[in-house]
């Protein structure tokens, strides 16, 4: 068997331990490796996950327009995979990337960062406490 | 109008530009404030989201147990809100956070801690074009 065989064989024991949900999907939280900013959240179905993993490039299933694709095909703003972690029940992998230039389509860096929610009530317990 | 009913309706217009999804639900990122950590994924409807906006303390909507709750009623290992981001088609919010201990009821500091995926390629491009 080929290393490359054998990776593949790898890749998809670990995905054994993916819970996708009902629609065949995980979300997936995309973070810059070192400045460790969350950049987007997007959703992985296995092939997507399985692309991710043995390709080097973040896939992503998009639910609304029913096909596989790649941040940065169309603008040049790839994401490059650094890492990839499954939470505790399975059903979140958050991948760390180098994202080329900005992640989100609108032009900024994250798709975080033009609209801010505004909590009315902030670390409230923590200055009750102080 | 009091100042507690003002910033209730504030809160109420902000998070008229949530998309939930067809159960009535949004993905939430939940990151340490200064360390950066994203601790974990949790699922919020709306009135979940009005509570972690209005209340300081950050609360879900768990799917399986069909209940809202809150990180560290029982455990003591609460998530104060720091701030709160929605993203820019409006289906994922990113929340700020001081997470008093752990985050993961494993006894782990964030749910990502012990399952790496182990990606097969890594930053694959980059390598190829240096």
């Amino acid at each position: 068997m080929s290393d490359t065989d054998a990776s593949a064989r790898d890749v998809a024991d670990r995905m054994e331990r993916v819970a996708f949900n009902a629609d065949g999907l995980v979300a997936a939280i995309v973070q810059q490796h070192d400045t460790l900013e969350v950049l987007m959240l997007g959703w992985m179905d296995a092939e997507a996950l399985r692309r991710t993993l043995t390709s080097g490039r973040v896939t992503f299933w998009s639910r609304s327009r029913g096909e596989y694709w790649r941040k940065g095909d169309t603008s040049g703003n790839v994401q490059l995979v650094r890492g990839a972690r499954l939470d505790c029940d399975g059903d979140a992998v958050l991948v760390s990337v180098e994202q080329v230039g900005p992640a989100c389509h609108t032009g900024t860096r994250t798709c975080f960062d033009s609209d801010d929610l505004v909590p009315a009530v902030v670390d409230d317990e923590r200055r009750g406490r102080s």
